[in-house]
Parts: C-alpha cells; sequence; structure tokens
C-alpha cells in the first residue's frame, strides 16, 4: 500500500504545471510533499496566476489502486529501492510506477536502443550481444519498441531486462508485444513515469527515453537513421556524462547513418560484447548514491522584491538561472523562489540545461 | 635521357645491401652517388665483410633503357620532380620509375585502399567516393590491385589518379587490370621502386604500400580484413603523421572489421566525400618542401675506435641508434659511420624507428 507521504507525491507530480524540477525544488523548499501541496496556492496567487489543478487525496488513491492492478508498484525519488544512477540524471522522475523484479535495478546496466524498422541483420545481431552481455552479468535497458528494442529485450530476458513504456504501466504497445511485456512483469521489470491509462502519445517519447538513458551506465544505439528518436537517447546519456556506443554501418545503408554520425560525434565504436563491457568499466565505478540536486540558500528569503525583478529580467528567450540570480542581485534561494511561484501560476517554461523563459501566450 | 648522376645513383641503390637509409646516408656522407660508389669497397672492407656487388654503369644504362622503352622516366630523391610529400616519409625510396602525367605529383592526393574481394556495395561505394574527391580537385592514389584499389583508379581516372606498382614498370598485375594500367601510363600516373622486369612478389607489397601512403595527404581503408595489408598502409600513414581514415560496416561481415578496429583505434570514420576533405584539410597546409632526413656532424671522424665500440655494443635485438651513440660516448657521425660500414659489409639489419641490429646469421 502506498502511504499518505506517497500518496502527497503522487498528487504533487500529477498536478498540472509541476514537473520534475518544480517538484524537487518544492520538496528541497518546503520539506514534504504535503507541505508543498499546502503553499501551491498561496505561490501560483503570487506568481500573479490562478492556482494549478491539484488532484485531490481520492484522485491518487484511485491512481494508486489501478497501480496495484497492473501488478505494479511506486518507487519515489530520494526513498530507498529508486535507482541511484536514474536519481542523477538531471529531471529525473519523482514517480515511477514499476512491475517486476525491483532486484534488476541493483545491477550494471546497459541500455540498446535502435531503430523500429531494423534490418535483420543488426535483430539478429542485436539480440546476440544482449545475450552475451546478460552472460556477462549486464541488465539491458530498452524500450520495448519494435525492432532493436524488442530484439534488445528477448535476448536478455533469461539474465535480465528491464523495458521503460511511454504509456501507463497497464497499456501494451505496440500490440504484438503483449506477451514479451507480460512477460517482462514478471521475469524482467516493466517501467513507467505515466499514470495507469495513459495511451503512448508521441511526446511521451523523449520523457521515455531520458529514463533509459539515465538508468543505463552508457547506451549503445545498434542501427538509427539520422535525427531518429534513438539518437535522442545517445545524447541524453551523454548530458548525464554516461558512455554513448555505436554499432556502425555501411554508409550506402541509412538505418546506419545515424549511428556512423555518432562514432564520429565521439561515441565508441562497438563490434561485440567485450567492446562494450571495456567501454562501460570506467562508467561502473562512478555510481554514486542518490543526490538532492538542489540546495536552496539558508538565508532569509526576500520574495516580493526577487519576484518583481525576475519578472523584469525573463523573456521569451530561455536564460540560465545563474545569469537571472547574477543579473537581479537577490539571492539564489529568493530567485528559486520567485521562479517556482512563475512556474505554479503557469507562467514559466523551463528548458535543458537549466534554462528558463516566460511562457508563449 | 638520364645523366650521369643519376645512372651513379642508380647503381648505388640497386647495390646489394644498399637499401633507402643507407643511401641516404651514403649520399650525405660522400656528396655524390659516385663518389659513395668509389668509398664502397672500402667500407665494407673495414666492415669486416666482402664488398657487396655493385652493378655496373653499363648495367645501369641497360635499366635506364628498359625504363624508357616502357614510357618511363626516373625521379631522384632530393632531385626537382620528386614528389614532397614522399619525401618526407622515413625510408623514402630514393628513386623511382614513373610513367604518364608527373603532374600529378603537384596536386593534393588521397589514397584510397581496401580489399581485393571487397563486396559489390563497397566496390561501387569506392568508385563514387572517387569519384566525388577527383571532382574536388584530389588526385586518388591506390595500388592497382583488384577490387577497391582497382574501384578507386577507375573511379578517378578523369580527374587523375596514381598507380603504385610492387612490380617493375613494365609488368602488369593482376592481368586483367592490363587495360586500366595501360591508360594509366598515359592519363594517369603509374609509380613504381624496382627495376624493369621485376615480377610484383609478396615481400614487395610493403614496400609498395608505404610509397602509397607517403604520397598522400591521408590514406582511406574502404573495406579491409583484420590482419589485411590495407591495414598495414594504415599504419604507415600514421607512421607518417598523416591522416587515416576508414569507412565503417557492419560487424557482421568480416571485410568491414578491419575498419572498424581502425576507427576504433582512432582513424577518422568516413561516410561521404565531404567527410574526407574535412578530414584532409589540416593536413593540405602542411606540406613542406623536401628534407634531407639525416645530417652528419662536422667534427671529424674517429672510424677506427668508434667501429670497434659499435660492434660491442649491436646484438641480435634492434636497438635505437640513438642509444647506441650515447653508450659508445663516440660521435654520432662516426657511430653513423661505423653502422654504414657494417650495413655495406652485409653485417647490418635496419629496423623501423631508427633501430639496427647485428644481421642473424
Amino acid at each position: 500500500m502506498t502511504d499518505a507521504d506517497g500518496l502527497a507525491r503522487l498528487r504533487l507530480i500529477r498536478t498540472s504545471s509541476v514537473g520534475p524540477v518544480t517538484f524537487t525544488q518544492l520538496l528541497a523548499r518546503f520539506g514534504t510533499a504535503q507541505a508543498a501541496l499546502d503553499a501551491i496556492p498561496d505561490l501560483a496567487r503570487r506568481g500573479g496566476g490562478s492556482a494549478p489543478r491539484i488532484p485531490s487525496l481520492a484522485d491518487a488513491e484511485r491512481e494508486a489502486m489501478a497501480v496495484q492492478r497492473a501488478g505494479g508498484t511506486y518507487l519515489f525519488a530520494g526513498r530507498p529501492g529508486y535507482p541511484a544512477l536514474l536519481a542523477e540524471a538531471e529531471g529525473a522522475p519523482p514517480v515511477l510506477s514499476v512491475a517486476g523484479d525491483i532486484s534488476l535495478l541493483m545491477r550494471p546496466t546497459v541500455a540498446m536502443v535502435g531503430a523500429r524498422n531494423a534490418s535483420a541483420a543488426a535483430v539478429r545481431f542485436a539480440r546476440q550481444l544482449a545475450v552475451e552481455l546478460s552472460q556477462l552479468g549486464f541488465v539491458i535497458v530498452s524500450g520495448l519498441a519494435r525492432g532493436i528494442d524488442t530484439a534488445a529485450h528477448r535476448g536478455a530476458l533469461d539474465g535480465g531486462t528491464i523495458g521503460v513504456v511511454a504509456s501507463g504501466l497497464d497499456i501494451v504497445y505496440p500490440p504484438e508485444n503483449e506477451g514479451l511485456q507480460r512477460e517482462m512483469q514478471v521475469r524482467g521489470l516493466v517501467v513507467s513515469e505515466q499514470p495507469p491509462g495513459t495511451e503512448p502519445h508521441a511526446r511521451h517519447f523523449p520523457a521515455r527515453n531520458r529514463i533509459i538513458a539515465g538508468l543505463a551506465l552508457g547506451t549503445l544505439v545498434v542501427e538509427a537513421a539520422p535525427k531518429s528518436g534513438s539518437l535522442i537517447t545517445a545524447r541524453l546519456a551523454a548530458d548525464y556524462g554516461r558512455e554513448v556506443m555505436a554499432v556502425p554501418g555501411s554508409p550506402l545503408d541509412p538505418r546506419a547513418q545515424g549511428c556512423n554520425q555518432l562514432i564520429r560525434d565521439g561515441a565508441t565504436l562497438i563490434q561485440t560484447a567485450a567492446d562494450v563491457v571495456e567501454a562501460i568499466r570506467p562508467f561502473a565505478s562512478q555510481v554514486r548514491s542518490p543526490t538532492q540536486g538542489f540546495e536552496l540558500a539558508p538565508e532569509p528569503i526576500n520574495g516580493h522584491d526577487a519576484l518583481a525583478l525576475v519578472e523584469e529580467l525573463l523573456g521569451p528567450s530561455p536564460v540560465p538561472v545563474d545569469e537571472i540570480i547574477r543579473l537581479s542581485g537577490a539571492s539564489s534561494g529568493a530567485v528559486q523562489m520567485a521562479l517556482l511561484e512563475l512556474d505554479l501560476a503557469g507562467r514559466l517554461d523551463r528548458h535543458a540545461g537549466g534554462k528558463v523563459s516566460f511562457r508563449g501566450s
């Protein structure tokens, strides 16, 4: 059963305009999710907007029941069981629902991703590589999509594999993977950031990809066309300071060109499982315990003045929060607080690299 | 017609136990090839061996006539017309015979080499790449072998291409390339280090490969199995400080594994002609005029003492010449002279990286 703090966290993350970054800052500022929930209406009013819709306790209980019916349970960032590597990734999900063998999260992980329309040769290669990495003790993380993802999961099923879905835990997609996903919810692990009932929309895929990259010591791309989603996963892995690897192919095959470009950009060229182990080894020792990610300064917050200053400094173009702090002359804590208020009022957009802008109307 | 100095150089390089390094040192020591020829019997006697066989002037004239009959002419290291890039390579040939358009040696060059049993796709890719690099103004250097070499030459025939053969200028190998080689002796350029009549033996291939690597700003390997000759050419290019490039392929194809390994070792991954141009550009500005490669110290040579010291320090394992100089306490010039004498007496082996050893009996 989900405890009171868990239900409060669930209500907080499901509140409109509360994303992972805002969630983490609210928790850091107010100590508990419940205290943050209590403060939100006032914060939003100060930010100049109407209060966001906060799910009721009953809503949260209903979601928790649905996760349980799907055979799942929750993992909360900063609480025991949450995967340490993912916790280190910027914007990690505050709440995950997971079904299956959660002990897989404690073992060394490699992500394998690639084209949905992969060549038969690449599918065979991915499956065999997953078998071998499995036998070497690695857990294979992927996205339960067609093509390379499916091959990677199937190859690793006996040794341990984690599938991250863009939908809720109770939705199977693509339909032909129903058997695989059901089996992974018992012998492997299926992970979702979305509430049950969520269909896999295109807009959820980048968020799913960041979880794949965040869960793994390194990401291997097996076959990928230029501008494909697998390359986004690889870029996220690089952003998180993880190893990026790619399997080369003929420049005449468009499905290899994305991987070849990754290698040109510095990814490690992979031909064998031994190549993966060699590339991953330096990262395996760097796994640290979860971090808080954000700390407010202890000084008293001069909230009202800071809010006006920050509003003045913000525009439609993303600027680094550090720059706003510097230009405002206000304390870091006061600026962060002002940004929180604007965020909750629906007036702020947060971008990669700690940048913020006024939300476009 | 070959002049007297040219004929003397020809006699010197065709003397048994005179390789490119010894040739260069003799020329530096004695000023002219004729003076070196005159000194050889005495030097060999001091080195403790019998005098090597020196071809007669008539022998040299016969060779020069044969080169002329084959439509060729000579280029001598250190004299006008000798390719500047090749002159910079350690152990460059003192004498080349060439047939065709020698102005091609003045233009920017890229070597393209690869498997004789290349896949149809790789052959097509190599030919198309050669066409495009040609159109961009690059002269394509290769080895006139089957497979990738042939495709590279054919693609570059209109724009300019240089073929380096392991045989004499008058021998065609492989037989099916007779038409191509004849055409290149008119529209392109065919280069040989061997005297006319020399059949292409396996032992000549590494020497041929060093000329390919030495003539080019960079070497691109298109398809190559592990441990193939193309990888030797790539390693020589790296030794000469040139750009090394490789076209990737599926790890499932053994003919791609050598290229993939090159990329793992730092070669630039190539997918397009633009990739080659980008990789080569920094090297194009580094072309310098021919260097002498070796300078003897001006101090008086205490030859006899040095010879005894050097004989004592030499063993069957290769040691750097610098170390012998240091350990002997003799001048650099005296040690080099002693090594020359041992070399001409057939008692010295010279190895890569300026190392020497006593010749195994």
